[in-house]
Formats: structure tokens, sequence, C-alpha cells
């Protein structure tokens, strides 16, 4: 605790634009930061970064890989605890739901991060970054980690984030086309394949395109921002091709 | 800590069979369980499970579900500890190389997890699930988290499991022949797709068949347990045929 009271000395020092992010985090996480600088890295999107000395780009993608895996046990716990009676594949299924990429941008949106991700990129094409407000969630959820540990995280990833998931209209709402369609494929022992036809588009936005094809002949394609969405968009498409019931 | 006292009484009431669990547990933890039926579960392998009332199977597959969120939290935040200047890809790999199944089961073996399995499991066939000792060590993390919270599961994970890695030698000894193969056909701009073949075998024992085509022509063939783990392989033959420096 002494160490944590010495670095909110440096409060006393901060610059205004400083004092502006230790303010939005106040707001967001419900408690003043420790250590500030780490909620500046966290909301230094690659396309904004510098390079250092050694040629590393000090950007967020670091955190965003820890704030992914917290986030990631978190919900696995919450989905555990809520409910007992159903099986592993739910619960996988259920959590890759909760923390993909377009719900966490919205979430940005709610928290308000997504407003000082504006400021920090401004005059800069945000809308080149499509999952850039998800991302920036996910380093901040490990730079909280970082910062306050994991008791910490978890309440406000409980409080301030899945609070605005209704998870029950999750499970309801959605369907695992990809799912349906190998289960059929099964029942009615027919092989299948899921070819990736071809990758397109440059490192920050990509195509693929899938196809489907059923005892060696094409039934359905589908195209996505990830080879898993051109998955389930094929599937989608062969099921109502092939009238299987969702 | 009321709660927990209340529990080791519990001890008291331990028949033979219980008493030699938790003295395996402590052996293997570190410390004696508060609630022995957490880990207890995390042996239950599906294959020797009951179903309850409901239908449900009580085994260690939620578990390991959870298990397997907190081993991968703790890997990360070992990792973006140890390296701090490398980047978000090299982590991530990293991660995946100490995670993965054959590792763990190894280390499931040497903490003594599978001579405990091999016990509960006395009379079945173990070789029929080859990853019957890292799921179950996954599944001890999740019990071991639900009993003992996160920072006792950190320091086992740290101190009981990560420690049995020669993290350096991980980074130095293994390649991703895919990332290479793609590496190399973005930069002689030839179009190469990765086709999964055919899938045969049960729920248990899989065998994935990958063909790898640049450019229209098939290239090469992978098999494996896994689609990954062939298109490794695929990826690897086909480095070798191309003469593509590893």
């Amino acid at each position: 605790m002494r160490l944590s009271r010495l670095l909110r000395l440096q409060a006393l020092l901060y610059n205004k634009n400083e004092k502006r992010l230790a303010a939005s985090i106040k707001h967001m996480v419900g408690s003043k930061p420790f250590n500030l600088s780490l909620y500046k890295l966290a909301i230094k999107h690659a396309s904004v970064a510098e390079e250092s000395i050694n040629g590393l780009k000090i950007s967020n993608e670091r955190l965003e890989f820890l704030g992914d895996a917290v986030l990631g046990t978190i919900v696995a716990e919450f989905l555990f605890i809520k409910f007992p009676y159903r099986d592993e594949g739910f619960l996988t299924e259920t959590r890759s739901r909760i923390v993909n990429r377009e719900a966490l941008n919205q979430i940005a949106v709610k928290i308000g991060l997504a407003k000082l991700i504006n400021e920090e990129m401004r005059g800069r094409n945000i809308n080149a970054h499509k999952s850039i407000y998800g991302d920036t969630l996910e380093a901040l959820v490990g730079a909280i980690y970082l910062d306050r540990g994991y008791a910490f995280t978890k309440n406000f990833i409980l409080k301030r984030i899945i609070i605005h998931f209704d998870v029950d209209d999750i499970i309801n709402t959605t369907t695992n086309f990809k799912s349906k369609l190998i289960e059929w494929s099964q029942k009615e022992s027919k092989e299948i394949d899921f070819e990736l036809v071809s990758v397109s588009g440059n490192q920050r936005f990509k195509e693929f395109l899938v196809q489907i094809i059923i005892k060696g002949e094409p039934v359905a394609e589908g195209k996505g921002p990830t080879k898993k969405k051109a998955e389930q968009e094929a599937s989608k498409n062969a099921c109502e091709k092939l009238n299987i019931p969702i």
C-alpha cells in the first residue's frame, strides 16, 4: 500500500492532459489510477504509436493480450457460477459471444472509453480500424489488472462490463450455424469440408471467403472479416439451402 | 475464513479414500484442500462420470473450461513481465506452446497427478483418452481457483507448473511452419489455401487431413489430431518441398 500511496503523490505533478485522463479513468473504472502510465499505454493504438530506440512499437497491443486473458477468465467464472447445470460446450460458446469484438466495441462506447479514444486519435481516421474500441477495452482491462490486481479487475468487469449484457437474451437469440451444419452432416453421414478459398485485403482489413463442400459438391459460400465469421456465414447459407432446421 | 475453517472440520469425517485424496492434493498443491469435493470432481473424467437425475454428466469438463482460462491468464502475465520488449504475437505464440496438451500431459506426470488419475481410472483404458492428464491438470487448476482463490492459484502455477518449462529453450527450438509459409507466399505473391480435406474418427479420436494448395496446385499434405497440428505438419512438408528456409 505504501508504494501505491507514493504513486498517488505523482498526481500532484500531472499536467493538464494527464489530469483529464486520470479523471476519465476514475469515471470509467470507479477509482483513481495508481499508475497513470499504464492507462496512457492502454489507449495508445498501434496506428499512433511511436517507435522506441530498439525498434519496438510502443502500443497497447501487449496490454490487449493480457486483458483479453483476464477478461476471458472472469467471464468464464461468471458463467460457470451462473449456469451450474450447463456443460462446457455451452459455457465456451456463450463466452465467445460475450467477449466478441462487436459486443466489446459497443461496451466501449457505453462506458465512455470510445470518447477518450476519439480524443486520443483526433484527426486520424478511426473508421479504418474497426475494432479499435473493443481492442482498447481489452487493453484497459490489462492496465487495470496490472495497476489494481485481480479482485479489483473482477469487480470492474462484473459491475461495468457484464452488466451491459442480457446474458439470457444472448443465449436465446444466437445460433451457431456451423455446429448445426456439422451435426446434420454427422447424422446424415455426409462428408463435409470447410474450404478457405481466399484471403484478400491488407493487414488491417481482411476478407475471408469460405466455401462449404458436401460430398464433393460446393453447396454455399460465405464472406467475413475473420475465417470464423466467413464459416458462420457460409454455414448459414448452407442451412438455408438444405432446409436444415435451426 | 470462517467458512473455510468449518470446511476443514469436514476432514475429521473423511473416509479412507478421501483421506488419501486430501493427502495427494496437499502433496501436489502445497496445502490441504478446503473443499475436497472440488478436487474429487477435478479428477472425474467424462468416461467414468455418472449421470445426474436431470441427465447432466457430472465430470471435470466444466472445471477444465475454467482452469484453462485461469492458466492462460497466469501464463500470459508471466510472459508479459518476463519479456517486456517482445510484441503480442510472440507472447501469444509462446503461451500456446506452454499450455499445449502434450506439455500439460507431461507436467501432470511430473507433479504426480497422472498417478492419481491412474488410480481413479483403474481397470479402464487410459490410452483411449490421449489428453486425459493435461485435461485433468486444467480441471485441477479450476478446482484450486475456486477453492483457494486467484493469488494462491497463481503461486501454484508459477511454482509448480511453469517451473518445469525451459521457456528460453521453447522459444529457440520451435518454429511455426504455417507462419513461415504464409510469410513466404506473401513475399512471392502466391495465393495459398489451407484446405481441410477430411476429418475421420470418433468424438475422442480424431484425425484431420489438411492439404496445402499454392496457385491452385496441391503442394503438400499433413495429418494430425487437431486441425492446427495437421496444418503445421502440412506446412512443414510444404516448406521442405519448396526449400523455404526455416
